[in-house]
């Protein structure tokens, strides 16, 4: 059976480079693994690669709110007051914010937290895209990778926008890899923090599906390569992290998004 | 007296190319203005050329609710329950729907409306910047352009989010040019509709300022080169847009940001 292409970005050389993940090494590519490109021939290791968030997306989509057990239990156990949504309105977050797996999740010195993980599925897009029905959706989507849209409780509930809330510098670790073949809508999402599982869910319990957010975005909007769509989480996001946890989220074919949590100096 | 260095960017040669302005002429750059660039020989007349938004930012930054005439006019006349804010908590916008001055604004096909025009000031950030006082926070800005910050109200009022009111293909038209110099906060705004006066305001009267803005918001991310910020708009939005219509938002440093509507086919 044909293993799917994994991909990644990283900073090698100088710079950011795409690469094809082969076994143990990374073939690096010129040009993006989602539009032409040819190998250099240099392989470095994976194991002690710099990786970087997958793409700098132009557009990054996140649906925020999708999942029922997720808003029953921030509306219990954080105080809001979400509602389950009638339709896929989808949200933004900003690239600022984006660090790939390995690199520390740093949270500002006066913030008052609680900060907490929200391990989530990502979509990548692969082509320009507009007026997509449901079925031909998936056709745009270069690859999967997993997200962290960590997100300060204090700042969500004081702030107008989600600004400092979601989109400090290092709140969005992404990665590690891009698969190119899955099933979005039939993925389990786990979050370890030290090692020890936080929670887990099935993308099965999604509101809306990742085709149906795609048919309706590009009723209005066109996809651009590199864009990605964050598909929210599910369940608790507990425990609060604190400076020195490593918190992991973590899907068997995608791997570990792995991020330090460090307090800024 | 020396003239503030004005620059753009178009669609020449089958692609996008930064351009200094000069008189009535566009010097074509390789780079971009606010990094190394050199001139490449090459001019094409400015009256003809094909402007784009002159930069596709990485982020997309915008005030939202900077004013207070227009927050009070917003409640009166469109319903809405805006609050003046209290902290300068910047929001966002999407880089799809970006277009440069002379393109057509598409009003989809199933837009009920009203489409309004927001005539905003837009600055153009030229370096990485992080942990800016107020006194440093203009040291980044490479210059300033105009912004319609265009928004669908029936999708406003509808909606979770404000993907549909505010970020739908060619909803966010953005020029013509960059002036590289001139007070942010003492700029008269007019938009003009099918030539006629509909509103006219002067920065002077925004509850933040543009170094405050910066400042708070370097306090916890990195601004980075071609990141723009929107800061919002005073008074009405009226007459509604329909197709036909020429819409222009003007200011006597910058020029005329100008954008015929359509309605989709």
């Amino acid at each position: 059976m044909k293993e799917a292409i994994k991909w990644c970005r990283l900073d090698v050389n100088g710079g950011p480079s795409f690469g094809i993940v082969i076994d143990n090494e990374i073939a690096l590519i010129d040009g993006a693994p989602y539009g032409p490109h040819k190998h250099t021939g240099e392989r470095v290791p994976l194991a002690t690669a710099k990786l970087m968030a997958p793409v700098t997306p132009p557009n990054f989509y996140a649906a925020g709110i999708n999942f029922r057990d997720h808003i029953e239990w921030a509306n219990q156990y954080l105080g809001m007051s979400l509602k389950a949504p009638t339709q896929a309105d989808i949200g933004y977050r900003s690239a600022n914010a984006l660090i790939g797996s390995g690199a520390d999740i740093v949270i500002p010195k006066d913030a008052p937290g609680p900060v907490h993980f929200e391990g989530e599925l990502v979509a990548v897009v692969g082509r320009r895209a507009k007026h997509l029905t449901e079925e031909q959706a998936l056709d745009c989507i270069a690859g999967y990778t997993l997200g962290n849209d960590l997100s300060e409780r204090s700042f969500q509930k004081s702030d107008r926008t989600l600004w400092r809330a979601k989109n400090i510098d290092t709140f969005k670790p992404m990665g590690p890899v891009v698969v190119a073949d899955l099933d979005p809508m039939d993925q389990n999402i786990t979050v370890r923090v030290n090692g020890k599982i936080a929670t887990s869910y099935t993308t099965k319990r999604a509101i809306f599906s990742l085709q149906h957010y795609i048919a309706r975005m590009t009723a209005y909007l066109t996809l651009q390569p590199g864009d990605v769509i964050w598909l929210g989480c599910d369940g608790p996001t507990l425990p609060a992290l604190e400076p020195g946890d490593l918190v992991e989220v973590i899907n068997d074919k995608i791997g570990i998004l792995s991020n330090r949590v460090v307090r800024e100096k």
